[in-house]
């Protein structure tokens, strides 16, 4: 499997490639791909590899083999939900084929989870941008587009579409520290496409509200809670009660394999913390003096009430709660 | 003059020399030195060194070569009020003495801003300290220690009393995009405090505030208005906002030289726009897609509303309005 290397985007266009799980499990641990359905995508695929390995290799113990690798994926990252929801459902092709045909079986599930997203992102493009009326400029926050998806993407998605569309003026980025997505990533994706982007430090996102008077924030997740609470790259939470304050718009964008209906609220979702070099170094040289700590959850988590809309591909959740996520499930 | 250069803390501890105010003007508005008390104690210093050259070179037109100095000087940074305010002692001296007492008279009165400050800061310490109770951590914002002002600094003062006095258990310090102040300024003096310090991304106050309950948010100002608002460095508005949501008390530490009543509110303080090169480059290095842009403004205003105390040399203004800054000043 080859994966463009998004630690060193955008100096250079760097692929990689794997040939094993755990290769596959250590390159979504160091973020040489992350985004919370990029990350389902290629642990998925991260399956296929491991059982062609597997069963080239040991032809009667493969399963287990198998297995063992399966688990070292799951634990490569702990908050977005896509991951589980994309190993359960290789799993689950596994269990139900048992004969040879297993292989082909798993490959065709991982290009369904691929192609699903994409579709997924289009739909959700063209409901999100139906939320937007006028014209005006926007916020967003971390990289939500085809960098971090099977393609096109969730909040970014909403955001071509919605730009296609002339609703959107301007895209505002939050440069996203400390990985910096905002600058390093969402600013390469819109300048590729012609969309205007200016980047923010997020300290200025309280200021933006006030003096550019943004129409939305859109922000993709990396797990949704039954109800409604939205587990987001860090500084989410931070925008979602400047938004409220200054009467901007708050909207989430995600397909439904990010919504976790066996987690009852935001507090029961389990929040990366990262190393924390990732604060006290820059481009690898420490910048903090020596004695110094940092706090360096990469996560957190936006109370649905502070939420004005989530858009998955099945349409969208005004105001969300439990009831009307249920609703949204049952439809 | 010699100035220690802060944009290269901590990583190399290099000292600058100045000989004339150009120099001066431009090592303030390059942030060689920055704070705002720092840098009116700069400018008066570059006033004394200004006015020995132009006398000893030009000692008929001297007065006329530094009333050029002193404007270069007023014009190197917009937002501190501080400047504005030494460079009008300064001229006051200049004007009162019309003999050759006058280089005598203007270096006294540098010296005199200098340990006015220093005295202005212990007094602030022990007044900011005494408003807290209990023990618990503290959130702070920028750079507001020694490296900020004549010594021992506003908001970081505050924080160097409490902690003596067993109030403060820890310190967290935002690291303060895009220059990094807390990272590499307000770390390095609490390491050197042997005051314990974890820094976060500003994307995460809001987070810390939720999990880790500070007590207070403790920031310095670079100019505040009649009524109360505070024009402090891009995130400070951002931190009151979410101290107010959270239960959290917001401080603001600054000296009266801080203070321009004759500015009726913060919509009026004139805020600094730096170069889109500081959030688009890093190290030197483009770190941002070629044809993206930046918004950067590099304060913002707090409306006195979300403010529970302003300290100054003189005392404590509990919710601070026009009236109460008034009081103050006649007291």
């Amino acid at each position: 499997m080859t994966l463009l290397d998004q630690r060193v985007l955008p100096l250079s266009e760097s692929y990689r490639q794997y040939h094993d799980a755990p290769g596959v499990a250590d390159a979504i641990r160091q973020m040489v791909v992350r985004g919370a359905p990029a990350i389902g995508i290629t642990a998925a695929y991260g399956v296929v590899l491991a059982a062609r390995q597997h069963f080239a290799n040991t032809s009667k113990t493969w399963r287990e083999s198998l297995a063992a690798d399966i688990k070292l994926l799951a634990q490569s990252r702990p908050t977005a939900v896509n991951l589980f929801w994309a190993l359960e459902r290789m799993q689950r092709v596994l269990n139900e084929n048992t004969d040879t045909s297993v292989l082909d079986a798993l490959l065709h599930e991982a290009l369904a989870i691929h192609d699903e997203d994409i579709a997924a992102n289009f739909s959700m493009g063209e409901y999100g941008a139906g939320l937007i009326s006028g014209q005006g400029s926007v916020l967003t926050h971390c990289n939500t587009g085809s960098l971090a998806t099977g393609g096109y993407g969730t909040a970014l998605g909403v955001i071509r579409s919605a730009y296609r569309q002339e609703k959107i003026t301007e895209v505002f980025a939050d440069e996203t520290r400390p990985w910096l997505q905002g600058a390093r990533l969402t600013a390469w994706e819109l300048v590729k496409d012609k969309i205007p982007v200016r980047l923010l430090a997020e300290g200025a996102a309280a200021s933006l509200m006030r003096s550019e008077r943004p129409g939305w924030v859109i922000v993709g997740a990396d797990r949704i809670a039954a109800n409604g609470d939205v587990a987001n790259k860090i500084g989410t939470y931070s925008l979602a009660v400047l938004a409220r304050q200054h009467g901007v718009n708050f909207m989430v964008v995600a397909p439904t394999s990010t919504v976790d209906m066996s987690i009852a609220s935001g507090e029961d979702i389990p929040i990366e913390y990262r190393d924390e070099q990732e604060l006290l170094q820059l481009g690898g040289n420490r910048i903090a003096a020596e004695g110094a700590h940092a706090w360096n959850p990469v996560f957190d988590v936006t109370p649905a009430g502070l939420i004005d809309a989530i858009v998955t591909e099945r349409g969208v959740i005004l105001q969300p709660d439990n009831d009307r996520l249920l609703k949204h499930f049952s439809e």
